[in-house]
């Protein structure tokens, strides 16, 4: 997948004051200012004193986290084992975990599995063995491999997107089946039957769950016209363009789709560029310019993902020791014009 | 920014039989199969050649990167510290780091500043002493705390997207002054002159290469009519897609507008959405969907940029010694419609 970026994102404040203005208004190196603000041995009494004023006159605070940091004792990391880098869903849910994270003076470090089970679990060690406070995990495959595990030395366990297996954890999950449904009750009531399902693997819990959910509510509705367009597996963008592109060409072909994450809306709107007689599309996951593209998605909130799943981490790091729980993110159809076209 | 999500990403290799088959085959726990693959104490001889044999039969290999970091003595893990999680140029640029370090058997961990200078000089020292083979850095400000730092141990530093400063360290940057100057062109040879230059944080070293990068354009074609729509230190999207809101109702308007970041590009969008007669468009960056939008950027490759970084860190842990060197990411305009449109 092609990746958008923004230069100058990341800038300093410039109303903050620097340890290099702090060592030049106390006339000494950058390394004395440094040492003295962290209470470090080898600096003379007058020159610490005469840093700290330094630091007074312009505001200047150690940073929390910097701090904790550099005393290294207790550490103040807590880890991230994901699986993909390249997925903007992965880093939406960091950014809301890290900001959870830094309000309590914790720091967060990921590594990612790249889909592999037995590198998930060496990463989990790794973490353990660099003594981070607790481990956030989305689980790569087999979560059996981690009875395996030495042991976690007490460190708490948080599960994001896919449950935990075999363990007792917190997690924190998105209601896949409710959203799945939602969409496919969308269509239904703009007067489609002939729903094509685009979906990816069907043996990952999420998809299971949006699978059930619009069958639930093809169910309900009793219509079973649906089914000779389900199409599973289907694993990339490219792979979605070209099953949206095979769906069509079927006859009659489906008058509405329902792709079940970002990747495979992503396939559908290529394939469905310049057609004259688009179906509607309904895709699980909001996207950035779904608004400009007026895509009707199964919105829910990566970033609040993370940030239950920091918290519920943090509360297990201050000592509860309560039952395992977790916590349910919600979806809701946002409708953008896509779901909504007619049956042509 | 709202964040895409795909789910059912992260998956392990259906046909690459697990540690769990490989106990069940050998009639062991997991925890012993794991120590006898991994030659740790405490493993009877005939059941560690069970194990051994179970895992020949099923063609289970222990992954590399896995067992150098379960090994600990020397750490597999190369460090990332960088500006900001949500922004999925950091995520593009890191999985191209990650792909090239794994062929090396390392490992990335990353960490992320929130824009603070000061905990990015604590988040390298922390990486430092949890022995971090390499250290990659995406600068946030000002590059001279690092002076600070107490001797980098040896380990190796590659920075990122900004050139280092006060350090003599390899260096991974875009063509930004190239990239502008094509977009600049491309414009004015589709007989633009009102053209309003929307910008992020001047003082950024990408963005001033960028802003330098257009004027050149500017000034080799005699142009100064651009000047009067110079918009700088926008640095979001919602204050972008004001921006561009109050450029259009400027007497005469701009006839195109040059957008130096996907965000800013994202705002652009936003304003122009639904115009009557929207003035031709070029962003810096390309971004998913652009295709489908017909979206004209200068385009460059943030998973190259990261691979070049891993592979000039790997260089130096495997010993070179040479001086210094910077690559250059280059750029290319794609034309996709917006760039195209004729003055109004």
């Amino acid at each position: 997948m092609s990746a958008p970026r923004a230069a100058g994102e990341a800038v300093d404040n410039p109303r903050r004051p620097t340890l290099t203005q702090v060592a030049e208004l106390a006339g000494v190196s950058l390394k004395t200012a440094s040492r003295a603000l962290n209470d470090e041995p080898n600096v003379a009494e007058a020159t610490g004193a005469r840093v700290r004023q330094a630091a007074d006159l312009l505001g200047y605070r150690l940073n929390g986290i910097a701090r904790e940091l550099r005393r290294g004792a207790t550490s103040a990391l807590v880890g991230l084992v994901s699986g993909d880098l390249a997925n903007p869903f992965y880093s939406a849910v960091a950014s809301g975990i890290e900001r959870e994270l830094r309000q309590h003076g914790l720091q967060l470090v990921t590594a990612n599995t790249d889909e592999d089970a037995e590198l998930e679990r060496a990463l989990v060690e790794a973490f353990l063995e660099r003594r981070v406070r607790a481990l956030l995990v989305v689980p790569s495959g087999d979560r059996h491999e981690y009875l395996a595990i030495e042991g976690n030395r007490g460190v708490p366990f948080v599960f994001l997107d896919r449950p935990p297996d075999g363990l007792e954890a917190d997690a924190v999950l998105i209601d896949n089946a409710g959203g799945a449904r939602a969409a496919g009750e969308h269509l239904l009531s703009h007067g489609h039957r002939r729903i094509a399902l685009v979906a990816d693997l069907a043996r990952m819990a999420p998809q299971r769950g949006r699978l059930d959910g619009f069958v639930q509510a093809m169910d309900a509705a009793g219509n079973d016209q649906w089914r000779p367009y389900l199409r599973t597996d289907v694993h990339d963008v490219h792979r979605a363009e070209e099953t949206v592109r095979e769906l069509l060409t079927r006859d009659p072909p489906p008058t509405a789709l329902f792709t079940t994450n970002n990747r495979l809306t992503t396939g559908a709107l290529r394939a469905l560029r310049g057609h004259p007689a688009a179906p509607a599309l309904i895709g699980f996951d909001d996207f950035d310019l779904a608004d400009v593209i007026g895509t009707t998605v199964v919105a829910h909130d990566p970033v609040a993902m993370g940030r239950e799943a920091a918290r519920l981490a943090h509360r297990r790091i201050s000592g509860f020791g309560g039952p395992a729980q977790t916590v349910i993110i919600p979806t809701e159809v946002v409708a953008r014009g896509s779901g909504e076209r007619a049956p042509a």
